[in-house]
């Protein structure tokens, strides 16, 4: 926190520069006053969209200020390689193909199939390598030296950084009196960017970095400096900041700039992506919401005079799994429930129960018998019942209804 | 259409005074131009945005305008009242909370809980009642009456058109030069607000109304006149247009500003909710994306140098239902295969063909093992699987397979 920020071969001029070069071949995305959301966090929240950015994220502004600097410097070789399996490839793929310049963006085999076509619409070239994006992104490095392509990193770039600092100087020029900002962090591009276009103009804005709990290397670098061990077996739904080898570069800026970093959980994450969604009809992938996360679990201390400004930093997120991620979030907040119901396997009994859920204003949403189970004792009969319920409260009352009666009952969805 | 346009009330004047009116009470959506979108349609396409509207859809428009009116006119009485399970509702309860009026929402028995809680969420009182739309219009008429409540009309109302016509004037002051403009059509308050800014200042536009196949009364009304009859069990995903009987007014403005009516069914619906999702990263309700859908259908001549606007009306769907109208709008465009395949119930038949669907590049999504099913012979057992696949032809060559190995193979998804 020491460093002074002259260390840092970044100043304003250079990022409005950087800016106008990028010029509109990305998108000044909406940043909305949000009422019912500033309602939640006590103080004035806007939410900043980059997951309606071009290609879904922030990542093609820094992609399209690195292409765009490699061909003005002749450095483009026969084109670009990337290795990533999610907006990464998509932010180098298109802007690659607006520069015209052939593209290569090497995924991990078993990469999703929209992942892999989404590139490919946007016209690269994508090999399948690797059984993880390090071992991606090793080959695509021998891939750049043996076919004389110039490798793009994904974040540990001042370039790229610059880049990103679009954002932030589109942050500020909207909302000038913003006190705080919020921030998704992996590698660090976006918030070293987004860090240095707010700090350099307003050196009184607190910016805070959000990781998720599973991977979370700069959990006390603001403290110790130290870096934390994530193990190769972390998992998170925040894919898109699952980043275990923090940037060299983005380091220095963190450093001097980041007031505080925190963390979320996957439970948290997966509310925040039901609640952007009610409340903006936007869909954001789980690392986009991580900042909306974290203020919703109070882990930024708010004056209620703070001005708040909370990046959502992309979109991506695979269809298949949106139904899913829903279904998660409306579980943890109380608005799903799934349980088992061991009730006599004699006639009337299921109507009883179906008869208790209705009276209690629940929506069923899925019902199933199942006689014959091993681990029901005979003469019994097993019910799974999944209900829409207002809140814990809610599917408390039923509980303690089924429990009067001297039912058994587990909830399937206890952690 | 030869009804001349200076019959209606309502001019160029009195809807730009309108919006003055309304004021910053509702929000000057976006109005994207869509580079994938316009690829497919083969014409440049922009997306008026209005599910990123306050409360999700365009309604707030015409009931912030309506209430304004009720309060100077002194005619609010004790408060407002509105029949709906939708937007409605939730558009007058929060214009009716902005104005400081208290509002009644009256809603079906069997509204859904998310809906119910959205509008108490608002300040209004709810009020369950009778089991259809046209039950609950009943009662509030009645309760409007007994309590000196102001009834709001949906739609067959001049100021509520007009409210909705400031959604037209953006589209204009946004796009001058549009030639196409295609809105969803239900009761026809937004379509008869959008036609008459639009055609008050060019017009040369063509407005088109889409309506969903099942609830169609327009379908001939441009041609000969006559609304058709909906059978009282008509069934759509495009809820928020399940109009039954058009209006009276909107009737007039139709017939003299819009050029054609068109239709969709649910598939091309679900679809085109997929498609939205992906390509924009927000959320439209059925009704929303009918004139997505019809574009996608090509249910509109279009030539290479038109210039089209798409009104996306609304983006309220329950969450719980985002999920499952993902996977119809996936299966429809063949992204979702499921099937039962019935195998040899001896070991290493349901390895082989797991292993099939592997070698091609499917996703395995669910796959369940049934044996002693009644319907399938004894010594043999049915599969029932679910993949992602990356379309109709991808998926015949996995059927293809498995009828060269003689294994009998149906489609649970077929229609």
């Amino acid at each position: 926190m020491s460093t002074p920020s002259t260390a840092l071969p970044l100043d304003l001029a250079a990022l409005r520069r950087a800016r106008d070069e990028i010029g509109d071949a990305v998108l000044h995305t909406a940043q909305w006053t949000n009422d019912p959301l500033s309602q939640l966090v006590g103080a004035r929240l806007q939410l900043k969209l980059e997951n309606l950015q071009r290609t879904g994220s922030f990542k093609i502004r820094g992609a399209t200020l690195k292409i765009h600097r490699l061909i003005e410097a002749g450095e483009a070789g026969r084109g670009v390689i990337a290795a990533s399996a999610g907006n990464h490839a998509q932010g180098v793929a298109r802007a690659a193909g607006l520069a015209g310049l052939p593209c290569t963006v090497v995924m991990p085999r078993g990469a999703a199939l929209t992942k892999i076509d989404a590139c490919r619409g946007l016209g690269a070239r994508v090999e399948l390598e690797g059984d993880n994006l390090e071992q991606a992104a090793a080959r695509a490095e021998e891939m750049a030296r043996a076919d004389k392509l110039a490798f793009l990193h994904p974040y540990d770039d001042w370039d790229v950084i610059a880049g990103q600092a679009s954002c932030g100087l589109e942050i500020y020029d909207d909302a000038p009196d913003s006190t705080v900002a919020i921030v998704p962090l992996g590698g660090g591009g976006l918030i070293s960017g987004v860090a240095l276009a707010l700090k350099l103009q307003n050196p009184m804005i607190r910016v805070i970095g959000v990781q998720t709990e599973a991977v979370a290397p700069f959990r006390r670098f603001l403290d110790d400096g130290s870096l934390e061990e994530v193990p190769a077996s972390a998992h998170t739904i925040a894919d898109g900041i699952r980043v275990k080898r923090p940037g060299r570069l983005t380091r220095q800026v963190i450093a001097a700039h980041v007031a505080q970093i925190v963390t979320v959980d996957d439970n948290a994450i997966a509310e925040a992506m039901v609640l952007l969604l009610e409340r903006t009809r936007t869909i954001g992938e789980g690392a986009g919401v991580v900042g909306l996360a974290a203020l919703m679990q109070g882990k930024v201390a708010l004056a209620a005079d703070d001005r708040v400004v909370c990046v959502v930093s992309g979109g991506n997120v695979d269809m298949s799994l949106v139904g899913r991620s829903i279904d998660y979030g409306l579980a943890s907040s109380g608005r799903l429930m799934s349980i088992s119901v061991t009730i006599s396997d004699a006639p009337g009994h299921l109507l009883r129960l179906i008869r208790a859920v209705a009276a209690l204003g629940m929506n069923i949403r899925h019902v199933e018998h199942r006689r014959g189970e091993l681990h029901v004792p005979v003469g019994m009969t097993e019910v799974i019942l999944q209900a829409e319920t207002r809140d814990f409260d809610h599917q408390r009352e039923l509980l303690q209804h089924f429990a009067d009666q001297g039912l058994g009952v587990r909830n399937l969805l206890a952690p």
